[in-house]
Formats: structure tokens, sequence, C-alpha cells
């Protein structure tokens, strides 16, 4: 029986974890945390340091500057910690890595298999594909959405560029009369409408043929499905970073 | 037989022009007009003015600054006009509004058949869910294209704003940390990319629904055939302007 | 306030019908009918004719053979119906066509806005395109769906069927060495998989371009929203048959 | 300069490669082979035995049947041959990987290398999904295509069933009123329509999450690229069987 602490437990994200560890007969939630705290079927306390029950992991759907003081704790705690909060500064990054040489530490932009499959796949496109075809990625989100482009869409951008001899400069948006594509333009598309809950698509066109690979979100569930799977790989290893890959090569 | 001067005769649409119509039987082309003359199968000229031969109809894909000029001449000479150049100016719409007192004269941004039903379509559905659905369009067309976004994207645009109660106000990209999306946005996204000649796609996203038309064009051939179905309606009209509307409302 | 009577309560759709209510202010579930009763906020009972409480329209998510009985007690009950249970056999129909000289009947194989809008667009569009454009309809479901294609996919067919004067004959999958498509076919083809909760494509593929409308339901609930929409235009009509049409038309 | 002997070159895809080969200055066509014999550009046989041009490579797009001959001849010549017609049976099957003894063979029943690209990421995907997604595939061509589905479709089925622990049973469609996928079909759609050149889809689907990899050809260029492109590689090469593989791996 895994037993996990919820940071973040009040948010949108937070409350798709407490429903899925509900309708789970291999883990529980045996805690809380969220700066609103409320009255659930666990107690809800304002900080890891206040918590007094036990935990083998803490999943962690909160707010980027939320997380160093969840981290501090957690290393005095030895609690491993999966992070799925996305929109981390360079400074809340560098805790992050230096708690990482303590406790096991779990981190991932986007939380869905799917996306972090896609990531892989779009690489390996990219190293064949990039001398003569042109990448753009389309992404579309729900109309409340504050960020545009998504932080997976950049998570998937950063990963291409990574694997490219001549690296994209990201263009959002174009309006001109007069500009053709530059050969180093990746373009970058935020579509926003209705409730959609998340669709990324990068596209390679060359001559005269279209490599498309995209993926489609049609829940939340999929996210706290797996950040779920990463508290159950993570509890087992030792201090250190872990991503998706990580999870992804072990199978 | 109609006999039809080909306008732009040696640009990328001429010469589709010039191809088709030898390809058929009931129709040929009796001279070009180019500033920059060539040899060919039929007479070229630099001007409307000096062409010799007697013509049914003048099928022009040129420059924008060329229009005027034409018009002038194809009204001293009485010869209807299928005007499918792009990116006219007010004054030179203006000038072809004068025209179309003494000649018909027929003018579509998009001469193809699909795309203009495409039009109508998306009129439709945005009269029923102006109020529920949020709206977006997606273009994709080759690197080479200096104009962004396309001509029919803005055409599609219009289209969508003539029949909305609250007008709706363009958005070429988007890229922020903060801001939502506003009920009056309608957001029009240009991809660029290898060889595509040309697609078009509007996104009605609603809660939980999203209602998609697109079009994709595979060659630039249905541009001509389009012009060549407007040169055909056209001779027979009494002077004034006519679009794709008036060739699909006649079946 | 609209008291609404729930019939076939316990299934997959009833149980959004009365989550979604109960989200409202503006109506209420006052009573529950399913072959298999259970607790809830209110009576349940296996029949209509059991049912005590006063009401102003029947919301019918359940089972083709039950619909007869069911509009038999509403006729005797003077109680409007919303009838979106599927796969009605001729006699049903006739049944409640019958029933509907008493009572106003609402009845839609799909009760989406979206889908509804969708066969409309699809209609003005195969009008047009008949003579130069295959038509192929692309139907995606979940993994756990019975029949194939989707009473959705053949709601569209015959739609398109209706506004062609050469009639389509349908075609449900292609498996051959030799045979290309006939110009009287209209192919159907039943994707299945995952969790997907229902996506329609309808293709028009001419010369070199493609036209394409499609619908995509990203939750069950957009069928409820559409119920409880028939439910209240349904209340004031007087009887008679009526659809999405009616209620589209009424804006 | 490379030397070509095009075999099939009075045939759709022939008179493809010979345009695009007198648009480059590194390659030409020394003689054509075709059961048609026509005049033009390169002198044309019959039979690959009587032609008297020294050539450095073949290229074949013709009909299966005709695939032993040319092998057998090209064998006594010595000749590098890039077969690239499809529909083999299993006997000339055997017959080309005897010959590939003697001469370097290259062979995919797919010239472009943006459809051998998704055949490797479609396996990648398939190795990591089979267990909780389910695999479809979609295809498309024009109303004039004999063979449904694919040779591709089937060449994509089969690579996934290959990296696949559970084989799956491919599945022509679905037509049913009361059954469920099974976990190991394998959809596979053929839609036909227009002039479409041929797309590919595969297609994903798990909980809450699809992720997609397509593929559009926009025109049969690109398999005269490919072809053109294997030619240059297989030159240089020992006797043996080539595919896109051994040319991608080379980079």
């Amino acid at each position: 029986m895994l037993k996990i602490i919820n940071h973040g437990c009040n948010g949108k994200m937070g409350r798709v974890i407490s429903r899925l560890v509900s309708e789970k007969s291999d883990c529980k939630i045996v805690a809380g945390i969220d700066k609103n705290p409320s009255s659930s079927d666990f107690p809800i306390y304002t900080s890891l340091k206040d918590v007094k029950e036990d935990a083998d992991v803490i999943i962690d759907f909160s707010f980027h500057s939320a997380v160093p003081e969840l981290l501090k704790n957690a290393e005095l705690k030895k609690i491993p910690v999966v992070v799925a909060t996305t929109g981390l500064s360079d400074d809340e990054l560098c805790t992050l890595k230096e708690a990482a040489k303590t406790i096991p530490i779990f981190r991932s932009a986007n939380m869905s298999l799917g996306i972090n499959i896609l990531i892989n796949l779009v690489k390996e496109a990219a190293k064949i594909l990039q001398n003569n075809y042109d990448i753009e990625i389309i992404e579309k989100h729900h109309n409340m959405k504050k960020d545009a482009p998504s932080g997976t869409a950049l998570m998937i951008a950063d990963a291409i560029n990574e694997v490219l001899t001549e690296k994209k400069e990201y263009i959002y948006g174009r309006h001109s009369k007069t500009d053709t594509r530059k050969e180093n333009e990746l373009g970058i598309h935020a579509i926003r409408g209705g409730t959609i809950v998340g669709e990324h698509e990068v596209i390679f066109a060359g001559h005269d043929e279209i490599l498309t690979i995209s993926h489609s979100a049609r829940s939340r569930e999929i996210f706290a499905i797996g950040a779920l799977k990463a508290a159950e790989f993570i509890v087992n290893q030792k201090p250190g970073l872990y991503d998706m890959n990580s999870l992804l090569e072990k199978g």
C-alpha cells in the first residue's frame, strides 16, 4: 500500500489525484497540503513540516513558488517527490537539482506518457529530417489557459533543438506582407478555444510530403495517472533526478 | 470555342491556365499579355491595347498594380474580365467597381470552388454558433509565400464577421504568460512549410465539442479550373460585378 | 422550475442527466425510472405508471424496447417526452409517430447541437458537390461500442442521400485487389479505440481538392446538455414530432 | 554522371522518373524498357537483354510479373536494380532474394523517405504502447486505385506486428450491431476519393489520450526522388538486398 502526500490537494489536479487514488486499492492519500485547507477524507496541512502521518512519496501539483519549501522539508523527512508543477524559475530548478542529491525527485513538465513518447518520436524524426523539412508546432488548449504557447509546446521545441545541428529560432505567429519563411524558423502556434484539454501537433513539411506527429489529451486524468506511475517508480530509486524517460526505459 | 486572352501569361498561374486550355477542345488562348514577353504558341503583348486578336474574355492572374490599366483597356474593347489577381488596394478596387458599370467583371480572391463553398458553410455555422463557440482559423502554405496570413484566410475571417452580431478582432499569434483568450478574439494562424499548396481550417470550439470545416488544395490547377468556369460564366452576363456565389447560385 | 422525470436514470447517460440537473437552479429531477431501482436523491420507479410526482417533461436515455411502454403511459399522463434512446425498430418508430398525435415528442439519434449543425452543413455541401466529388465518412468511438458504424454516421449518410439526385450505396470497409471505387459508393469507416467519446468526419474528395466537415465530442455531457435544451423547448409545443432542426430554427 | 535504365518507362511512374532525371545534371536515362515502346529522348526496348547502352543502375516501376525476367537479365549484365514495383508474389520475392546473391538489389514497397521514417516511428511507438493502446490505420487514395488496403498500409501493419509480443489480426472494415472491438484487432480502413495521391495515418488510442503519426504524399514525384536516391546509393554497394533503412542508416 503506497502512502501518498498530496501537495496542492485542493487545486484542479490535486483533486483529480485524490479521486483517482480513492478508486485504487494499492495506494492511499495519508495527508494533503494546501494553502487553502478544507475538510476532506484525509488531514490537510498548510506545510509539509506539520504533517504527522508517515508517507512513502509526495505528489506535487501546486504553484512554482511553493516548490522550494516543499523540497526543503522533503529533504529533512527523506521522502521522494514527484514534481508535476510547471513554470519553475531557474532558481527553483537549481533548488530542485540540489535536493536531488539527497532524495529521489521525479520531474516532468507534462506527466502524460503519450506526450513523452511523442517527444521521443519527434526527436528521432527531427534528427533525420532536419535538412530538408520545415518544422512547425500547433497546440490547442481551452480558452481559460493563461500561458501561450503551452509549456509542453516549448518542451517539444526545446527537445527538437537539442538534436538539430543548426538550432531553430521560435516564432509565435506570422503577420506580414513581404517575408517568406526563414530556414531557421520554428513556428509555434497557440490555438485557444472552448474546453480543449490539450492537443499538440508537430509538422515536418518537405518537398511534396508532410509527416505529422500529434497527441490529444482528452481528460486531465491522464496527467494524474502518469504522476501515480511516477510515484510508484520513484519510491524504489536512489537519490537523483528522474523524468519520464527513466520510467519509459524501465518499460 | 471560347477565345481567351491570358493576362499574366508567363507567371506561375498564367502558365497553368495555358496548359489547361491546351488540353481542352472548347476554348483556346488567342493572345497573352506579360511584362516579360517570350515565345509561345500564341502571340504575347505587353499591353491589352496592342492585342489585335479578337477575344471573348480575359483571364487575369497578374500583379495588383497591373489591374487598373488592364481594366481601362478592357472597357474600351468591351471584353469581360475574370480578375483572379489578389492583394488589390482600395483604390484598385474602386477602379474595378467603376469598370463593372461598363463590362462584366468576375472577381474572387480565391478561384477554387471548394474554398467558396467552405466560406458559405462557415458563415452558416458562425451564425448559429456565435454565442458559445470560439472561432479560430489555421492556414498552411509553402515556405515561399510572402504574405501571412493568406488572402483567403482573411477572406474567410471577413465573411465570418459579416454574419456575427458582435464583430471579432483578428489576432495573428499568441505569446504571453498571463492573458486568457478574450471573447472577441478570432485567432488566425499562418503555418509555413515545404511545398504546401494551400490549406484552410476553421475551428468552432465550444463546451466539450469541436466543429471543424477545412479545405485542402492539392494543386494550383484547381484555381485555373475555377477561373475557366468563371470565364465561361461571365461571357453571357450583363455588365456588373460577379463572384463565386453568382456562379454557385446558377448551379 | 422545470420538473423532469429521468427515464433510464441509472444508465450511463441517465446519471449524466442527474448530475447536470443537480448543478442547475432552473430545473430538477422529480422522479427516476429504471429497471434497476436504487437509492437516490429522488424516488425511482420501474414504470412511469407508478410515478406519483407531478412532472413537466420526461427525458429518456434508455433501451429501444423500453420506449413503447414509456410513450403509452406518457400519452395517458399527457407529459411531453424527449426520446434520446437510439436503435428504435421500425415498429417502435411507428408507435412514436402515433404517440406524437397526442403529446409533443422530441426525438434525435444524436442530442449534440454540434452534430446536428454538421448534418445541415453536410447536406448543403452534398447538394452542390454531388457530381464531381466522392463522399466518405469516418467515425471514431471507444473500444466498448457495440454497433458499427455508429447510429450518428448512418444518420449523416441518410441525410446526404436525402439531398442527392443519384442515391449512394453504403460500403463498410474495402478489401480487394482489383476493384476501383464505384461512383455510387459512400464509404463509412468505423474506427474503434481507447475511450474516444465520438468523432465524425465527412470527406468530399474532388479533383485536387478536399473539403472536410468534422465534429469531435469530448464528453457525454454535451448529449445531456442537448437533451435538457430539447426538454425546455418541448414543454411549450403542441403535440407533434420535433427534432434538433425544430430547435435550431427557433434560434 | 549516373547512367540509368528506366524499366517501365512509359508507365505513370516511369514518366515521372524521366522528367525528374531530365531536370538534373548528375544523371541521365540511357535507355528505357517498356512493353509499349514509343518515341522518346532515349532508345526504348521491350527487354533488358536487347539494351545495347552501357548503364550503372536500373530503376524499375513496372508490373510484378515483369520483375523476374528483368532480374535474370540484370544478373547476366551485372547491373544493380532498384525494384519499386509493388505486389510481388511469394515466388517473385524468392527470385529477387536469389538474384541479390549476385547483384545489389534495393527494394521497397514505398519509395518515399517520409513513409519509411513513419514506419520506424510507428514501430518504436508500438513497442512501448502495445499493452494499453488500440492501434488503427487509416489510408486515403484516389478513386482509381485498384487494391485496398494499400500495399503501404499493409507494410505498416506488418512492421507493427513485427515488434508486438501478441500479434494483431487485421480487420478491413466494421459492420455489426453486437460486437465490441477485440484486443487483438488492428483495423485498416481504406478511404477512396478524388485524386488523393496517398495518405497514411496510424492511431494509438488509449485511456483518454490519442497519439497519431501520419504521412501525406502530395505528388508522385516523391516516389521518384526516393528511387533516384536509392539508385545513387546502390551503385556503390556489394551484392545483397537493401531497403530504405539501409539508406536512412547511412544518413
